[in-house]
Formats: C-alpha cells, sequence, structure tokens
C-alpha cells in the first residue's frame, strides 16, 4: 500500500482529562515496528472498562491517551517479524494477547499470555516503550494495547485475530471483547449440560452473553439476578426463564436460588464486578456438583469470604479472563460461530452512530441505555 | 447361619464419657432390620475423627457410644429388602453411604448421597430410629452409621462396599477412610498430570494418601508443607522431593512455594483441616491453571477469605468428601489398585494391635505417633 512505512495523518477521539468529553483530534500514526501491525479500524464499540479508564476513579490516570478495544478492522501494513498477517487480512483486536511462546500460551488451560497479558497502566508499545500516537509531534499514549478509538491504530501482532474476511466487521466487532468474555465463561468454564438449572449473576452484555451460552448449551432453566428490574424484559431475549432481584427479599439472594431449585443451580456465573455478588453467586451452586464462575475485575479491596465447608460439599470456584478464549487461536472460531448462525451477535447491538459522536455512546452507556453501541469510523 | 435372626452378645470396646479411655464390654447386638446388615468385624483402625467424637470438644456429646468406622469384615447375616450382600461376603464399612436412588447418587459427579451422607450426631438407626446395641437392655449409640470397634455391628447396606474375598483385610480395612479420602482428592479431584508438581499440606495419613496419588498420576515435583519437621523424613517414602515448614520463613508460606516453583504448583491439596493452610494451599497454585482442593473438616468458624482476583487469574478451588469415592461404586476398584500392587497400602500401618488395647491405639494417635495402627478383633 502506497502509505506504508510512513506516518499516516488521520482522526481520532483523544481523552486529554478524565471524564472530560472525548475530541476527535487529527492524529499522527507512525509505522509498525517490529512484530507490529497498522491496522485501518472500521467498527469500534464502546465497553465498561473504557469508561472506567476515562474517568480514572481508582485507576492510575493515563492521559492524553486513546482509548477503545471492541473493534474491527483491517491491516493495512505489517512490521518486520510478522508472517502471520498481510495487508488487507480482516482482524479483531484483543486486549490481551497470545505470543504462542510462552507457558500459558502453551498450556491448552490458560490463555494469561506472559508477554500479552493485559496491562491497564501500560500507554505504550511493549517493543520499545514509545506511543506510535503523536499529535504535533508530543505522544498521546495507548489503551490496552488496541486504541481502537482512531481511524488508524498500531498493535501487537499477538493481539489481532484473524478471521473470515466475509464476516461483517459492523457485527462481529463486538465480539472482540465483552460478549466472548461473556459466552467463554458460560461455554469455556462453567460448561453447563444440556438440561441443567443456570443463574447468571448481573445482566449487562457480559452477563447476557453468558446467558446466550447457558441457551446455546441447552441449559432448560436460566435464572437471571440483577438489582434493577429493568433487566428482566430484554433479559428473555437471551433465554431468561425466571428473575430474582435481590432487593426483593430480606434473605440473602443466594438462599432464595436454592429454595427456587430445590438445593441449588447447578452453574453460576458471576458478571456484577461486585464481590457480595461473588459470594452469592458461589453459595448458590448445588453441593456434590456446582460450578461458580467469577468474570468480573473486582475493587481492589475487596474480599472474598466463605465457610470452608461450602468448598468441602464439592463445590467449585473459578474465574476467566476473557471467557478462557485464546485470542488468535480461539476467536477465529467464535466468528465462525456467528457465520454458522449459531451464535446471534446482532441483538446485542442496540445502537450505531458516527464515530464523530463518540460522545452520545458515552453517555448511552453512562444512562445505562442499550448494550452495545457501535461507532462507523468512516462517517 | 446359626446366629441368623438372634441378637449376638460380644465383645465392643464403650465409649462411656468424653476424654476417658474406652472400656471392653460385652454387647448385645440386635439382628439387622430392613435394608442392614450385621458384619463380623475382623479388622478395625483408628483414625482422626474417632479421636475428635471421643474428646468431643466443640461436637454434640453423644455418649455412650461405640466409635470405629475404618475397618474390615464379613457378612454375618442380612435384614430384610438387602439383595446386594449375601452372609460371606467380604466388606468395608464406609462412614458415608450410596443409597444409589438419589440425585447425588446418580449423578457422576457427587458422592454425597442425601440418605446417607455422614451424620456425626444421629447415634441411631436411620431406620427406626432405635440403636441396635444394648447393654443389660440399655442402648448405647451408634457413630457415623458403622461403630467398628465392636466384633459385631449393624450398618445400612448403602453404606458397605462389597470387596474382593481374596483382598486381606488386615491391610485394606485402612481403605474405608483416610486413605481414600486422600488418594481420591488427588487422583479424583486434582488430577495432576505427568510431570506436574504438585503441593501437599499436611503430612498425616491423609496428605500422604493424596502424595500417593501425585506419585502414581506421575508427577515430577512434590512439595510437602508441614508445620512439624520430623514429617519430611517419613513422606520420603511417599514420594515427597522437596519439604517445606512455613515456620522457617517470614513470608507467607504461599509466596515461598511460588517463588520455589517459578509461579505456582500445578496442584494442590490441602490436609490440615486449618484454614490458614487452605487459604495458603490456594494461593499457591498457579495461574492460568492451577487447582486447590481442600480436604479437611474445617472449625465451625473457620472463614476462607482471598482476593477474588486469585480466582479471574484462573485458578480453581474445590473440595472433596472421602475423595469422590462413591463407597460402593468406586471403592471395590481401590481395593483392587492394591491387589494389582499399583498402590501400597502397608506403609501406611505403622503399628498393630489386640483389640483388647485399644487405648494403646488412641495414645499412639495423641502423640502423633504412626500413621495407622490396626486391631485384631480375634485377640
Ligand atoms: N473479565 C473480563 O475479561 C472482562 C471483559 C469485559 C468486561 N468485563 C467486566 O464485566 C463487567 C460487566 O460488564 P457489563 O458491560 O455487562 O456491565 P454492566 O454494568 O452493564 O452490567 C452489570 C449489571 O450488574 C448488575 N448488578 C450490580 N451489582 C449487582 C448485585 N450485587 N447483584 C446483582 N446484580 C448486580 C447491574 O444492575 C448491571 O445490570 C464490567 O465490570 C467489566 O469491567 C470483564
Ligand atoms: N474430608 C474427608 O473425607 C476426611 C476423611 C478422613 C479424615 N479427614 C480429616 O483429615 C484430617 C487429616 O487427617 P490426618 O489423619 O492426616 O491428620 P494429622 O493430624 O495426622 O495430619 C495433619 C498434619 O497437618 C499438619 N499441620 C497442621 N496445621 C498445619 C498448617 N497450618 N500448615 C501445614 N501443616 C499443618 C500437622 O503437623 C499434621 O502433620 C483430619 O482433620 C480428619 O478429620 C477428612
Ligand atoms: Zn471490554
Ligand atoms: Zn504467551
Ligand atoms: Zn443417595
Ligand atoms: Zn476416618
Amino acid at each position: 500500500m502506497a502509505t506504508a512505512g510512513k506516518v499516516i495523518k488521520c482522526k481520532a477521539a483523544v481523552a486529554w482529562e478524565a471524564g472530560k468529553p472525548l475530541s476527535i483530534e487529527e492524529v499522527e500514526v507512525a509505522p509498525p515496528q517490529a512484530m507490529e501491525v497498522r491496522v485501518k479500524i472500521l467498527y469500534t464499540a464502546l465497553c465498561h472498562t473504557d469508561v472506567y479508564f476515562w474517568e480514572a476513579k481508582g485507576q492510575t490516570p493515563v492521559f492524553p491517551r486513546i482509548l477503545g478495544h471492541e473493534a474491527g478492522g483491517i491491516v493495512e501494513s505489517v512490521g518486520e517479524g510478522v508472517t502471520e498477517l498481510v495487508p488487507g487480512d480482516h482482524v479483531l483486536p484483543v486486549f490481551t494477547g497470545e505470543c504462542k511462546d510462552c507457558a500459558h500460551c502453551k498450556s491448552e488451560e490458560s490463555n494469561l499470555c506472559d508477554l500479552l497479558r493485559i496491562n491497564v497502566d501500560r500507554g505504550v508499545m511493549i517493543g520499545d516503550g514509545q506511543s506510535r500516537f503523536t499529535i504535533g509531534g508530543k505522544p498521546i499514549f495507548h489503551f490496552v494495547g488496541t486504541s481502537t478509538f482512531s481511524e488508524y491504530t498500531v498493535i501487537h501482532v499477538g493481539c489481532l485475530a484473524k478471521i473470515n474476511p466475509e464476516a461483517p466487521l459492523d457485527k462481529v466487532c463486538v465480539l472482540s471483547c465483552g460478549i466472548s468474555t461473556g459466552l467463554g465463561a458460560t461455554l469455556n468454564v462453567a460448561k453447563p449440560k444440556k438440561g441443567s438449572t443456570v443463574a447468571i449473576f448481573g445482566l449487562g452484555a457480559v452477563g447476557l452473553a453468558a446467558m446466550e451460552g447457558a441457551k446455546m448449551a441447552g441449559a432448560s432453566r436460566i435464572i437471571g439476578v440483577d438489582l434493577n428490574p429493568a433487566k428482566y424484559e430484554q433479559a428473555k431475549k437471551f433465554g431468561c426463564t425466571d428473575f430474582v432481584n435481590p432487593k426483593d427479599h430480606t434473605k440473602p439472594v443466594q438462599e432464595v436460588l436454592i429454595e427456587m431449585t430445590n438445593g441449588g443451580v447447578d452453574r453460576a456465573v458471576e458478571c456484577t464486578g461486585h464481590v457480595d455478588a461473588m459470594i452469592s453467586a458461589f453459595e448458590c451452586v448445588h453441593d456434590g456438583w456446582g460450578v461458580a464462575v467469577l468474570v468480573d475485575v473486582p475493587h481492589k479491596e475487596a474480599v472474598f469470604k466463605t465457610h470452608p465447608m461450602n468448598f468441602l460439599n464439592e463445590r467449585t470456584l473459578k474465574g476467566t479472563f476473557f471467557g478462557n478464549y485464546k485470542p488468535r487461536t480461539d476467536l477465529p472460531e467464535v466468528v465462525e460461530m456467528y457465520m454458522r448462525k449459531e451464535l446471534d451477535v446482532e441483538k446485542f447491538i442496540t445502537h450505531s452512530v458516527p464515530f464523530s459522536q463518540i460522545n452520545t455512546a458515552f453517555d448511552l452507556m453512562l444512562k445505562g441505555e442499550g448494550l452495545r453501541c457501535v461507532m462507523r469510523m468512516d462517517e
């Protein structure tokens, strides 16, 4: 391509300060260095994690920064040593990577790559400790190795999943973070059996994706648990058969679930990020075989507490990161699930706006409206 | 048999009061009722659980009582409805049962039978709420459905494993509780892979059986953790390659293990019964794939505490009861492992005394000497 090896000037949404509206700026995007890829982003969605690091409450503030990590794009050019991708390939960027070389990448069980594991405080490329974004020569920081709120971005090859070029990027872009996280938590980790009972705590996009997984696995009873009663209506589209609002009960919600299910649910997936919900999700699973899966990142001071007898009665507690999917190895197959119509992605996309209206997407999320807002970069 | 349907008078060791030496008495043993079996005990061993309920500290005192639950014997007669066992069958009594009919028994994963799950406070038969033991017409209470400190005892058919009659009962009797518990915790629940690193917390009989399981599974590094440095020497016979005494370190033992293993052990099995060791056992497993298994019954007020991030980094915590073995279905096969010389049981049997010297067995255990003391009923 004509742009290969050159600096590209393009539009990006820059977060100059914590909590202040993003502003669309012209940025310079340097060419990819060794093991890096420059990607033309076509669609990007907004996820809660972007909002958390934009608010930067209880997080290290790293500004000015280009946020964004849920996206779909096309390879523009590749740096030295990149053999797996060529210009024109369709890719999903992922906030956590897969080097294919460390003990985790070589393990069948783990996706916590030693080299490319998520690092929310790093605002630079892993190779040379520099940013590829500048405005008038001054560096703008990266975010979780993806920074997809830009028409062009530079990403480590290990953080890019090469997908079927026929997959519509305006749809499958949402598979690059939250939806895969929830789906994988159920399909890869909780693994409910056909006909089983599954409880999902927290009915945001991640929880609804976990619910979609339960439905795909053939669970016959799916109990949604959320503090917000308005969540039930939407959850029904994802297979929710029963709804419990902890606020409607004086006893702990785990006891309510145990009574409803005559001993406990077979599987529980926790997608709220609150430690009290994590404890409830664990304690509501059936003794003998129940498995609870934690998906959400808790507060730094959170403490998980339970009586050890709850474990001895043969309950299992696990956590997962990105639904245990290895980004490069497994994500293309999640896209194929969509292509084969086994997975419905459209119902997660409740809004779509031109990239220039990115602050509308932030407003929608702050108001709790909808699930995913996809931004169109070419508008 | 001539005794079938009649009361049998025989010798039993009766615990009249908490903490007082047992006394050998002549007891009357009533015939088995519906779904019960009267068993002639040939060998019985002493386990910590007998000592705890004899001391009755923090436990409901149930006296006078006939303790004992690790044993081997021969069916003398069977009650109505018993079709699986006939007089002459060799059996191992188990403190937890398998009715084969409840949701747990029907589940492949659970051995926590709804009907015959351990009940340490019940001193009577489940069928009619009566004791089968009397002295001069006054009832003597049962213990965990087994009461093997008696030449004859009455046991629910669901708490008896029918085993290979060629298996020497003076050896395999120890498989009816602690050894199978530790062995199964590793083989059935932790499931270490060949070449992996396993930590065992607590090197009593249960922990050493867990260690034996790790060796059988092909673990290449087996780290024993115990507060008592004298435990290392014996543990070497069970495959211990490294020993860590938490008292030798100022930092938490989980950190010591993480350093020793460059990131954590692949599997940890906790056999101390202390909640601090449970927490250490969980926190020392490797992120991405580590699994910790809790075996021991903790104090009633114990609280398991950890940061939920330890789960989210893809660690798994499970508990097990009786090593996840279903007593009737699986225990005969554990005996066969011994018969095929895959499992060495002899090294757990460090002492043997005539039944009349049962208080010697209690003294040995209280002094922490040896692993298992087998008592010979015919002496
Ligand atoms: N682990 C990962 O790989 C990963 C990936 C993406 C997102 N996340 C995290 O997943 C979380 C969920 O994402 P989301 O977009 O679905 O969030 P969301 O805020 O839309 O949904 C959370 C839901 O939980 C409910 N809730 C809160 N506290 C509750 C409680 N105690 N009991 C029951 N319900 C409760 C809320 O009402 C809300 O509906 C976020 O915290 C995000 O950071 C994790
Ligand atoms: N879950 C079950 O099915 C089951 C069955 C049988 C026995 N048990 C239980 O298993 C337990 C162990 O049995 P055992 O006969 O091996 O006991 P034991 O007392 O012989 O062994 C326990 C060992 O743990 C060590 N220890 C104690 N605290 C420790 C700590 N904080 N860190 C490291 N080591 C520590 C002790 O020094 C001792 O060597 C008992 O409590 C018993 O009740 C459970
Ligand atoms: Zn996200
Ligand atoms: Zn890696
Ligand atoms: Zn049962
Ligand atoms: Zn025992």
